[in-house]
């Protein structure tokens, strides 16, 4: 079977087991995150306070930790939740919102990448940089600029192929190109639209995507991961491309619309997907 | 007066009357819950420190309590601001989202139905199983399959009932039909669209408007809950036919426009209302 | 250069500049602040943890405090990260949410005003004459009525200047005409439209504005400020013209995008600001 075909029966299982996602997220896209996982056919539940977090883990299908507005009351909870999701064997994503920004956002993010053992870690390129070396070049929760631009692509895939093999997790490092790579094989993808960094949230709606799409088929990591990408990019694009004149806001409105219809079929057809070695 | 007529005078009523509705609630949905409220005439409050709850409910007009991001602090707060609400005689409205889920969410939600007296409790037919029983089938924060169907009304229906007895609770359980009692009475609502259950927050924001109509008829309990169940779906179902094919954010938006249009007359000659015994 | 370009200019230079805009904020609003920020040409960055928001303040072009959903953990958060403001000489932005509501938030409000040394307090009559006096006439987060009407602009125009004197900030109050003074200088605003108040987060995402105009231009508090609220009116003003019919979703999302738009020529010709003594 071709790539586009396994993204696209990957994208059909989610709409068809409806995974439970319990996501510990920040609150300023979690909204967004919540109505996304809906949109492609998972189930999202919430849940930050260390007396439950074990428990609603438990009856989930994927863990996901953003620590967007960590504090140390959710980063406790966060700890407490990734046992459960190793002990029950489902996938842990995590997406280190602002590592390199702070002190306390790479210690944690850092420090949930050897606590969690995440099946994936979806950042942009300021902040796997800064899980990898531990100082990064982040401004704020946006890539920084040194870290963008064709020059620093293959200083991007090799951090990120390094990240992924020290942490053993699948590393998805968005930006005009998307690299997910588990340290040995690297898909691109080159779907997308500028326009996705002018709302806020698109990298935290798409690690919600990535958890849904692990959660519905978390054998295949690599592949669920990029399949999720693919998705969040082919929409951007759709979405864009219908309304990218009207403002911000309204394209934000038809992203969530283009998730919420596409088909794997669909997907097959649009992705810009790549292997190399 | 014909029932639908009443559900209309109550629909207007908030418009002319403006309550100021103090929501204790979770962060998924808050932003949503704020708009519907500002859509349907009320106003909102958000306040949830332990230091403010009890004057903040002293200017409202009712309370509302979500558990859905429930921690310490809020439940706390919650609590405190009850006992405010059950002095100034201002209805509590209580949404035990995901009660089932964790035994902190059960327990939570059971004794918030002890403490703090509610006029009503609406949840989903899990949610109200789990507050009935101790012991639910909650799956996250959405309705388990088992408790949805044909099969299950009548069984919903009964629990309904027996919740109401023995709180002394109106209860609202939504589904395909919405049941609203007060353990003798049940009005039932086939209002509302399957999409509904595809956007975060319908829930949550029903919750509010029940309170918001609350809060304008305070006597007539049963029949405001039953007036802002109904123009929930009726939006929902109108909301959907503009807009379905477009995508579930584009309903949500077309969702909120939509209460905040409706009069107490287009409520009137759309809702599907019956009474039994 | 004639107020209108130099407003315009400013507006021009967010864009041109792309200040990064610390917001310690309430998680009611806060998507719409960062989606508002990301709108205009800014980039958000929201952390309130304790042990972070030194760190981050350091990183940005000016400091949001926003005490709608304030608690004691935040409270300390927003005056650690004021020091740094203070120390770095970025514009400290005060948006004292509901200050009069209740004493917690009336003491936090004065207490900021005393400890951040805010450039610009932003907020409606009734909050701004909570701070100035101590006992406000607040309901809930919404202007009172009392504090509206032609009657009560030139009392609100007093206390403002009173204010800005006082605390050594620019006053900025905004109704149906807005005023922007330091207490000499006396800017009004008369763009807007009604709907703007039906939609909750139009204060707190003004205030972001301002704090993303002061970053911009922070020698020109009064202008970055006047601007700022110019912007706000003058989309609310287009996006009703487009949608005020569909109802207050719609407006959300078409305000939002003419924030997306706007260019400083286009608010240049559009505003409609006044200077008086």
């Amino acid at each position: 079977m071709s790539m586009n075909n396994t993204l696209a029966e990957i994208a059909d299982l989610v709409r068809e087991t409806n995974p439970l996602v319990h996501c510990i997220t920040n609150y300023v896209t979690v909204n967004d995150c919540a109505n996304v996982l809906l949109a492609v056919g998972a189930s999202p539940v919430m849940a930050d306070d260390r007396a439950e977090v074990a428990e609603i883990t438990s009856i989930a299908q994927a863990l996901l930790l953003n620590i967007g507005t960590l504090n140390r009351r959710t980063i406790a909870s966060m700890k407490r939740a990734t046992k459960t999701a190793n002990t029950n064997g489902i996938p842990v994503i995590l997406d280190p919102v602002g590592a390199g920004a702070s002190k306390l956002r790479t210690r944690t993010a850092q420090s949930l990448v050897r606590i969690a053992r995440p099946a994936l870690i979806r950042g942009n390129a300021s902040e796997i940089a800064a899980l990898h070396a531990g100082s990064g070049n982040t401004r704020g929760v946006d890539a920084a600029e040194a870290d963008q631009g064709d020059d620093a692509f293959s200083r991007t895939l090799a951090t990120a192929k390094a990240l992924a093999v020290e942490s053993g997790a699948v590393v998805a490092v968005t930006g005009s190109t998307d690299i997910i790579t588990d340290g040995k094989r690297v898909l691109t993808i080159r779907n997308g639209h500028p326009i996705l960094s002018r709302i806020t949230g698109s990298g935290c709606m798409l690690s919600c995507l990535c958890a849904a799409f692990c959660a519905a088929d978390p054998k295949r990591i690599l592949e669920a991961s990029t399949a999720a990408v693919a998705a969040m990019g082919l929409c951007g694009e759709h979405a864009a491309a219908d309304t990218a004149l009207a403002g911000t806001a309204t394209f934000r409105t038809a992203l969530i619309d283009r998730l919420s219809r596409i088909t794997g079929s669909e997907l097959a057809q649009g992705v810009l997907c790549e292997e190399s070695a």
